[in-house]
């Protein structure tokens, strides 16, 4: 994958005025993306249309215009906005300018101060995440920052709380209109980094591990891409149970801190078979696999489980070799999934589960799992790990940084624009789209580029 | 199905001495099962060959011949012999003599008290349960008794002891050589008929509750077959935890006492459609599904699960309608059955899971889960739902009262002859094979004849 993308500029903000214009990037109901082709045609690998979705959470809106009559000063925003899938040039900074938001009941809006990159955002710049509206649309799930206004019926937030916010897309901007149950009150001693940084993460590792797995003493778990944001909270997680092995893959040169983050057992899944590895050391397997990876990984997996195991498959990162839509990774993936029948399960006594933070509607499931999560950080058992923060305009380099297997734990994007000090520092490589990123083994081709430590 | 079976007349013994001939029914190496066909001639539904056991439990023997040397007074003990695989005639008392066995070390000769009949055994009998050896071979799976030798190296149990013993086969006979690891003392209190009931159905409740599923506080679970012997054992360890919901489906003369024994609302399967009544109740759907029929249920049963919900599969009892092997039963179970793909599963956020006690091999986790069950049965928190107990020589009624769906609770064989004033108490029909038992539609056609109450 080294060379395929050309230097990399600084973003400059494109202007751009809609007073009056009715948003279009993104709406209250979010639409089913549109640009994926048909299942027959491509494997619906991570876009095939959801089933059984009854009340998607709402994707924040750019700050809805406001009528005629409340019209005050008008607010310009600095937001993220992906204008088509493809490569990394598809996520282009704008400066939006409309009338003072209206709030509809139940709504706050928030002065965004950090968001956080997920590795879903990879996926949907290429098209391959289905729960993003169609573009253009601001993306961004999860961020914190501070309340600027609150609409009716909302008691228990304030003008001037900081909070933080999660919603399924919209949130990489200045300004954000979310709803004020979507927010979550933050500790004084956490920063809008660690803010932004802990609700996705947080919360899908923990409800894989208590929710849907039962992680007890014991217990051990195999934990893929442990140096990311999912893979560090889910270690982190282990750590709050008594005697929980855990198997960590992820690059070498992130071993040492893993390892005193509590990964027992790192191993490099890039030059070692990591099934041989375990096997040496526990001939019997594991308890509970995450599995972010999908394709023949998720096989793997499910061969590691010791009887009355659980594999949770949760993402299908195998999918993303480079910068845009690799048809052959897709088709390789969804045709090496596990797929099972009952009686298999029954003679191997094992478990196999998926796991979607985007697809699930149960609020009380939300802030139960979310206060049960922020009394954790009170306690200091769990600490985010901000890996790097990266300005908007920087969006390419934070990009790059979790495509290119550099990131050891959370990539921030920070909606302020870098003060001009600081500029000369990152203008590095660009996301200038190469045509030819059809990189079939893609663990080997991809000669990691360290742009930022 | 009524009418299908000749009268019942009851068992005499068949006289079989082979002092010198090497035990045949049984040994302690199980074999595969040779009688069931080829996977691609007919589903294998429940008698495909397990492809992960590593070492199974060792099957009771029939007491050993003894070496030369060692040659005491022979014993005489009655058995009841699989003989061939077909109807209820199949299974055989016979009564075997040979030379007092000496026992290898880690072993213990036990005087059965009282032993299991369990739905594996119809499965077993019709020659689709891939666990039992060949026939001929004895059957039983569970039984209580008395210690009466001990060989070396066992230091925890002395002659007298009254113990609970578990193997894969060979329980059903007077006396049975079992592995002492296999053996568990029962508390005073317990008669010889629960500690026959107790160890296969709360074993086999207790692991799938609490070790696959995580069966918390407040979460509803379904139980098929809650009046039987499984479905009573889950039901008492539902109300081990606060506030659980139980959905519990039986035939409606059963449903006064499944209320009384903690079903929250009893569902007739057989003239409702239970997945109408379960959504009437909780539209959400439920948490846990336990699933002992397979095929089409299990599909039910997965379109009922709550997100985050988990459904386990522990049988196929649909594969069961006539008296003899049914191979349209069994392949409408087989090509029903639940087949899933991962992302299927994440864009649902369920889990799959299969439970078969016999291919666990986890000695730790066997005396665990027992310690923690006769620690439930001393503190009065379960308690064994006998529903009937039969001689050996009326073993076709008891099996009958199973397959027609009469037992409320476990059905128990004593291996003591009846006495003879007991005897025209249950001179009513015999084990007569009929060919005609294709029953289709195996719920509606199946006239349930009480024999015995
Ligand atoms: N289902 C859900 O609700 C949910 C929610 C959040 C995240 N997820 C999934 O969880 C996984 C982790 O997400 P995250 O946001 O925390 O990201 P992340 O782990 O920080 O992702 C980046 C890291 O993943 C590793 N990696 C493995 N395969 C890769 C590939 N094909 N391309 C790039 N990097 C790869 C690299 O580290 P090493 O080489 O060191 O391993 C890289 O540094 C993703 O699969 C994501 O889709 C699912
Ligand atoms: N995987 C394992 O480790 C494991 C261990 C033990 C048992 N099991 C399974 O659990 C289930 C229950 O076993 P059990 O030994 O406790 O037996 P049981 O429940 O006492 O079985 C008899 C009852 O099942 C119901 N039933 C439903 N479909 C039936 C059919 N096709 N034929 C006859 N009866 C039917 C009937 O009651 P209603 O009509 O009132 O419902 C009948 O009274 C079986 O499927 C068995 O294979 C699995």
């Amino acid at each position: 994958m080294s060379g395929e993308e050309g230097p990399t500029q600084q973003q400059q903000p494109e202007q751009e005025k809609k007073p009056d214009e009715p948003p279009s990037a993104a709406s209250d109901a979010p639409q089913q993306e549109s640009g994926s082709s048909s299942p027959a045609a491509e494997p619906a690998a991570v876009a095939e249309p959801p089933a059984a979705v009854a009340e998607p959470p709402a994707a924040v809106a750019e700050p809805p215009a406001a009528t005629p009559a409340a019209e005050e000063k008008p607010l310009s925003f600095r937001a993220l906005v992906l204008t088509g899938h493809g490569g990394y040039d598809k996520v282009k900074l704008q400066v939006k300018t409309m009338a003072k938001p209206k709030l509809k009941a139940g709504e706050v809006l928030v002065r965004v101060k950090a968001c956080g990159l997920n590795f879903a955002e990879l996926l949907a710049r290429q098209g391959l995440y289905e729960l993003l509206p169609s573009p253009p649309v601001t993306m961004g799930m999860e961020g914190s920052g501070v309340i600027e206004a609150v609409g009716e019926d909302v008691n228990d937030r304030k003008v001037g709380d900081r909070v933080i916010a999660l919603a399924r897309s919209g949130m990489w901007q200045e300004v954000a209109v979310v709803s004020a149950d979507r927010t979550f009150l933050m500790p004084e001693e956490m920063s809008f980094e660690e803010g932004a940084a802990l609700t996705i993460n947080y919360m899908t590792a923990y409800m894989m591990l208590f929710e849907m797995a039962n992680l007890r003493p014991g217990k051990s778990v195999l934990i893929h891409m442990a140096a990311g944001g999912v893979g560090i909270a889910a270690t982190q997680l282990c750590q709050t149970v008594q005697d929980v092995t855990v198997f960590g893959t992820a690059s070498a040169s992130k071993h040492e801190t893993i390892t005193q983050g509590g990964v027992t057992h790192p191993i490099d899944y890039r030059t070692k078979d990591y099934v041989e590895e375990i096997r040496k050391i526990s001939p019997k397997g594991v308890d509970i696999v995450l599995d972010p990876l999908g394709g023949s990984d998720t096989q793997k997996g499910y061969s590691l489980l010791k009887p009355l195991g659980m594999i949770i498959v949760f993402g299908a990162a195998n999918c993303v070799t480079g910068q845009r839509k690799n048809l052959l990774a897709m088709a390789k993936t969804w045709y090496n999934q596990l797929s099972l029948n009952t009686m298999k399960l029954m003679q191997s006594n094992k478990a196999v589960s998926g796991f979607h933070l985007g697809y699930i509607t149960d609020e009380q499931l939300f802030s139960r799992t979310m206060s049960t999560l922020l009394e954790l950080y009170k306690q200091g058992k769990i600490k985010p790990r901000i890996d790097s923060s990266y300005h908007f305009e920087e969006v390419t380099e934070a990009m790059k940084r979790m495509h290119e297997r550099q990131n050891i734990g959370k990539v921030i994007l920070l909606p302020e624009p870098k003060k001009e000090e600081e500029k000369p520092k990152s203008n590095a490589e660009a996301g200038e789209n190469v045509e030819n990123d059809a990189a079939i083994s893609e663990k080997k081709e991809e000669e990691v580029k360290a742009e930022k430590d």
